[in-house]
């Protein structure tokens, strides 16, 4: 018997109607004989409907308010889909963040897992009933408060509940078949991955791939979790993302036939991100680390850093950094605070970049993957003006409205189009 | 200082703008020096809908799952209460019915508290906090299970919690100005009371006064709890419901002014119930207890209970007893299940009566008040077909389209008009 567990975002259990179809497919995953674990997300648009109404009654509410506020969505759905089981005639029991033993940090609306007790959920496996876990919530020791844990929260508490049961699979179910090389509505041609490393979803995640959520994927990377994203609307296989050492779960039936890594697993764009370069920094020691102190106070999300060439006669270099957009105007103000004291000369912002990233283990041991794809953005007529690359990955920023073309030409390149185009579904998780 | 509990309803916390109102309430209350514990319920309509979800899932949905369900629509008028609250500049802090310490038994959807361990809201209290407590739900320490208290459980919140903080009143908001004479509806002229003992109270909510819930009262007389029933819409004084042995508190500003007791506290009528007879019932010893046997197997809620004079001749009796309409089927199938056994005859059902009760600790000692009764429906032509008195109450059916000329004629006889119509407004909380 294995033990499954399975994360069903909002749009899967938008409606009474939809929440019976996933009741049905937990139960039919019952029926095929193993336990079963779901973490579930609030329905379709409750969070951002609790959210407006929280603005309604103060522009910033407390976060500890904020947090028992939203937890109500996943409590709403949660309830719904164990009467739905149970009406089906199979034992079914939610259970909250906190019921769940889901212990996080005290930082309300983005606190981090930092220990599952999941001592309810084991007694109520053992009594033979399916565990409905309420995604994106947790509850803090020391304040004794219900926390909640950000973007990708329910992403997060599947995999950390699979890691705590050691379980064989944990299956995310989204309004898409999988990961794709590439995002479909981008690139037409764009295929599913069949499999992919834990690193390389990391990396594409990282990079700005919408389907996993960076958090859940490190934490599953960290603690061994094979995870199998796939789509709620059909029984098709979706992407299994798995750790290279520990290799493929028997279950997941795909041992012992050894295929061919290939290079590229994916592609990802990304344009919520601005890039800032401080102009005129004296060419000396220590200058980039000054810098970058002030940055981090601001807790901003720094990606791609890359400083030009010195300009041996001048004595001055410009150093480029990309942050999300949101974040811009606090770094702009804090560099600005500290002008004088670093002693560069100006400041540039720039929110019109794209970023492509190009990721994939195979790269390690093929060379020749930036000529190829330098030459293909370069045949596209396609300017690029960062690069930065790491083991698994290489990422350029060009002109925001070029990205387009320059994700679709370099999946050509790299030999990614499938024969037909993809078929899709919109919407998110969360 | 004086601590004062507060409890408002579904239609005082209907939307952001109502939030607000009541949280400038709250907040007025604390600035008069006063530490504040606030029940509240669900926003406006929340669990109707929620409960048409859990319907639109299953017709019969877990009753564990449906608590779980409900207690959401708390979670989200508390936080949202507490955040309008702090934006305010007061420090508050809300808390589930769990955390709040209201332990009750085990039975979903109609729990009974057991106990109330408030540590965490005395600590609150004592850092200067606000406090706000969901109201209408507790937790089962044997189960570890989430319940709810049933219809007017917040009442009940807030009357537990002012006994186990032993506080100095429990105010209890409603959208009327506190408890009336009669129904404002059906007797124009029906009078605010200034002030009632709790056990008239309890006579008039049983009786079917709806601005209080049976139970709420019975719990506050039991534990010495001072009722303040009144407006969120207005500052006007509303009804003190207190127990005539311990006084009504200083801080009311009351005492030293004594009035004598009017005779009659109010009268109230329900179209609630039904009325069977079972028709021939052989006149020996026992036949009564064992046809209320086989009823109390039902778990209704038999109200008045009348047996004819006994039919010397034939040996046969007739009893008839009230009942909840809903309750009427059950019963009905239970005791033709017996019929041979307790040998009566036939079995009638009858649901369009009306009943009527009269309330007030004055009759005690006020002769002549069931003549006057019965003389002020006879003159209307108002015929009585059961009667049944207790101590301080005196209730009559009659035919159900009679019950409001009934009322209307025995509020004038008993000098209960006021001078001018009443303001009403409509809607109940829970």
């Amino acid at each position: 018997m294995s033990l499954i567990v399975q994360k069903y975002g909002g749009s899967s259990v938008s409606d009474a109607e939809s929440i019976k179809r996933v009741a049905k497919r937990i139960v039919e995953t019952r029926k095929a004989g193993n336990d079963v674990v779901v973490a579930v997300s609030a329905m379709g648009d409750t969070t951002d409907e609790l959210l407006d109404l929280a603005h309604e009654v103060t522009p910033i509410p407390a976060p500890r308010e904020l947090d028992m506020l939203l937890t109500a969505g996943e409590r709403i759905s949660m309830a719904l889909l164990a009467m739905a089981i149970k009406s089906m005639g199979y034992d079914a029991r939610s259970f909250t963040g906190s019921q769940a033993g889901m212990i996080t940090d005290a930082q309300h609306g983005a606190a981090r897992i930092v220990d599952v007790t999941p001592g309810r959920l084991s007694e109520a496996l053992s009594q033979g009933a399916i565990v409905i876990v309420a995604g994106f919530q947790g509850f803090n020791r020391d304040t004794k408060d219900i926390t909640t844990l950000g973007r990708g929260g329910s992403d997060t508490t599947a995999v950390a509940l699979a890691a705590a049961l050691d379980a064989d699979v944990c299956e995310i179910y989204t309004d898409v078949d999988g990961v794709f090389t590439s995002d479909p509505r981008v690139v037409p041609l764009a295929r599913k991955i069949d499999r992919i490393t834990s690193e390389e979803m990391l990396e594409l995640a990282a990079a700005g791939a919408k389907v996993l959520y960076i958090r859940a994927v490190e934490y599953a990377r960290r603690h061994g979790v094979t995870l199998h994203v796939r789509s709620s609307f059909n029984n098709n296989e979706g992407t299994i993302v798995y750790n290279p050492e520990a290799g493929i779960p028997a279950e997941l039936g795909r041992n012992g036939v050894e295929v061919e890594e290939p290079i590229i697993a994916g592609i990802a764009a990304d344009l919520s991100e601005a890039k800032i370069t401080v102009v005129g920094v004296p060419d000396i020691p220590g200058k980039a680390a000054q810098i970058f102190k002030i940055v981090a106070k601001t807790n901003s999300n720094v990606d791609m850093i890359v400083q030009n060439v010195s300009a041996a006669v001048s004595g001055l270099t410009d150093i480029s950094f990309t942050l999300p957009k949101s974040e811009g105007q606090i770094v702009l103000t804090a560099l600005t605070a500290e002008q004088d004291a670093v002693g560069f000369q100006s400041l540039q912002y720039d929110d019109q970049i794209g970023k492509l990233a190009l990721v994939g283990a195979g790269m390690r041991t093929n060379t020749g993957v930036s000529a190829k794809l330098f030459e293909a953005l370069y045949e596209a007529g396609i300017n690029i003006e960062m690069i930065s690359t790491s083991e698994i990955r290489i990422s350029v920023v060009t002109r925001a409205d070029t990205i387009n073309d320059a994700v679709r030409v370099v999946h050509t390149a790299f030999g990614l189009d499938a024969d037909e185009v993809a078929k899709v579904h919109g919407g998110t998780g969360r």
